[in-house]
């Protein structure tokens, strides 16, 4: 770390410390008191670079909830943790699943597959690598089965793109979902009765709303109902969506899983065809010529879904587009609808700034994110796109510096949201210092 | 860099520094006057730590050498070296190649194309970004010229390996040329009158014999008479080999040049196809079952070239053996055959120590070269091999401070051999502090 930023990545590792149960990283001091999925790989890829042990059980206890089918759950509940969540435990009724652990409280929906890249990026920081090599000898296998149910459960038809069945397997309230949620018309007897826990700590102009939220619920029913049975929900789940972000994430991971694999001593070719077929797959049916940009996939109406979220870049990150696609994507990028190299404002807004519905306070419909920008950053470098990845890395340090570390900012003055000593956005800012 | 190896990275800086001339790094203090080709690239990949505009210039300066059909020389004469060398450059009589510069004086053989690693290296490793992808988008097209003059001109066939066609075309008095050698049956009227300068500055045993030199000669004139003419040269040339480490580090430099092309926002496909149409010959037609490691094949006489050296690990390098062939290959390099990792001896010994015409002092017939453990220390990383890269690293270390910048080492008992203040000695371990 370079000595100019040093107070700054001490008060990164302050946040991660605070946060650190023991056993995983709370991802905020608020609010969040159990284990998520991708902030868990988020939070162990800046770890690393002081606490390799830390890093690593992070990960160890994250995987240790995953069920028998490969399944990583979205959330590791922490039976101790006095803070109240909604959905809890209870509410997701995995136990109607034969998959599920019987040792550990899961939900039973996934998010986005970076722990390969998070895994991979721990061995190549490590201090000491035959840790690491253990580390990542004991992961292997794990990591297999997580990315095999991804492509089994979740691609049946082998099309090389996954589909999601929950808006919060990936960026929870954003815009690409409003049509499908607002298409799903339910009777007052369809809701599940629950109560919300972020009222209390979230403004409510920033929050998910109500007719969202009985949906989100409605969903857990659904497929709790079915026994969390992949084919059996498929058949008539109202939300199946092949998310860029989501299949984007997959396609390096597989990358990276087959970098593991080498390195464990284990065959990389299907891991390497898996990621092969998913580029291929993204670029053939998630590309949006009009917009240049990528964009989801409704497998229920069967068609593109055109709602431009700051995701539809991330195809920069697993080096899936061409070069004139790069370029448009650029194009797009560094303008007024997100964050123009010209203007005023903080790269990146989560959502397109000109469309109607663009909120710079509400979660994923504005405001900037730090895993974005730390996979966005990587994107550009790849692409040579090195002014606007220099733009990116000053927005996070300001951001941080200015305001703090919180959940997510306002893009347009920089104001920090939701709960605030947020590990992701310590553990990304530490990593890019 | 770690504080506790300041003062080694201190004295390599200073061989370096003492070796540059103002546009290139001559290889060593002695002997070694002009520039090298692969000398420059490995020399690049250390002095990036210390000084980037030198790494840079370093490879612009080689390049300015390349011919009109792209091959990249061996050696770019500096005609302001007061030390001679042979063969010298009116030797080489290039100028009966329409294809060789005019304003330069170039030899009329290539090195491997360690190229597009070192300059992806560059740019990875710069402080100022922005001005390595400068660098890089002017050596896209001298890079791409230089690849596609080896896919096309050194494969004829399309068979995914490229032939060399004289022996420092790879590692200069290796073992593995001893039978072609043998049979190329010169008439004295066939050998070019030449004077050797080797003679004055290296032991007499170290070196290549005065037989090995004639035909050293005789290629030369081989190549001259035919104007350099590819297609002429390969009629009837009594040396044509695939060479397993010529091929092995081209395969990563095209999974390189891919990476800069994305960076540079040209298309990245063909040199993916390269590189995987390169690693698939490599394990169809390079593959030595009985030892367990790869060799080089002779187009002459259509056969393997039962040889083991320590390039036969290089495949490791680019990732090109799968897990099987991996485990065997490490088998047989920690073994007493190279450097078991119980005996008391210095990795890596570039040919097998048990074959009788081993020789510790001899160039690549016996000595560590620095060269060799960088390339493998990331291949045995690579593949997880971590012990042995540990200890890869470890005579690297040993070598230099106990005995210091040489050109190469006694693997027995760590002396050092050849020109002292070597430069990629001083840059290969400078990048592994």
């Amino acid at each position: 770390m370079k000595s100019i930023h040093e107070p700054l990545a001490q008060q990164a590792i302050e946040v991660l410390r605070k946060n650190w149960t023991g056993t995983f990283t709370k991802p905020g001091a608020l609010l969040y008191h159990h284990q998520w999925s991708w902030d868990s790989a988020f939070v162990a890829i800046g770890t690393v670079h002081y606490d390799q042990a830390r890093a690593e059980q992070e990960l160890r206890s994250l995987f240790q909830g995953q069920w028998a089918n490969g399944l990583l759950p979205h959330i590791i509940f922490d039976p101790d943790a006095t803070i109240k969540y909604f959905p809890s435990f209870e509410f997701w009724e995995t136990g109607s699943s034969l998959q599920a652990p019987r040792d550990q409280q899961t939900s039973g929906i996934v998010q986005p597959p970076v722990h390969a890249t998070a895994i991979l990026h721990i061995y190549r920081h490590a201090q000491d690598t035959s840790r690491a090599l253990a580390f990542l000898k004991d992961m292997f296998a794990k990591l297999q089965a997580w990315h095999a149910y991804l492509h089994r459960e979740r691609d049946p038809q082998g099309e090389g793109l996954v589909y999601i069945r929950h808006p919060w397997e990936s960026l929870d309230n954003s815009p690409i979902w409003d049509t499908i949620l607002r298409r799903m018309r339910l009777r007052p007897e369809d809701i599940p009765a629950y109560t919300r826990v972020d009222t209390q700590t979230v403004n409510a102009a920033d929050r998910p709303s109500d007719e969202d939220y009985d949906r989100y619920a409605y969903l857990v029913r659904f497929f709790s109902s079915r026994g969390y049975d992949e084919a059996e929900i498929r058949l008539d789940c109202p939300f199946l969506v092949q998310d860029v972000l989501f299949n984007a994430l997959l396609c390096q991971a597989d990358r990276d899983l087959a970098e593991i694999a080498r390195i464990v001593g284990e065959d990389p070719t299907r891991f390497e065809k898996w990621a092969q077929q998913t580029s291929q797959a993204v670029n053939s049916k998630l590309w949006d010529e009009e917009h240049g940009i990528y964009v989801d996939f409704d497998l229920v109406e069967n068609k593109q879904i055109h709602v431009q979220s700051a995701a539809g870049f991330l195809p920069l990150f697993a080096g899936i587009p061409d070069t004139n696609r790069a370029q448009r994507m650029y194009s797009y990028l560094n303008s007024r609808s997100f964050c123009g190299l010209d203007e005023a404002c903080y790269a990146l807004p989560s959502y397109d700034r000109q469309a109607p519905d663009f909120s710079p306070n509400r979660y994923w419909r504005g405001p900037v994110w730090i895993n974005l920008d730390w996979l966005l950053y990587h994107g550009l470098r790849r692409y040579g796109f090195l002014e606007y990845a220099q733009r990116v890395r000053q927005s996070v340090l300001d951001l941080v510096q200015q305001h703090g570390f919180y959940e997510y900012y306002n893009p347009l003055n920089g104001e920090g949201h939701g709960t605030h000593q947020f590990s992701w956005t310590a553990a990304l800012l530490l990593d890019m210092l």
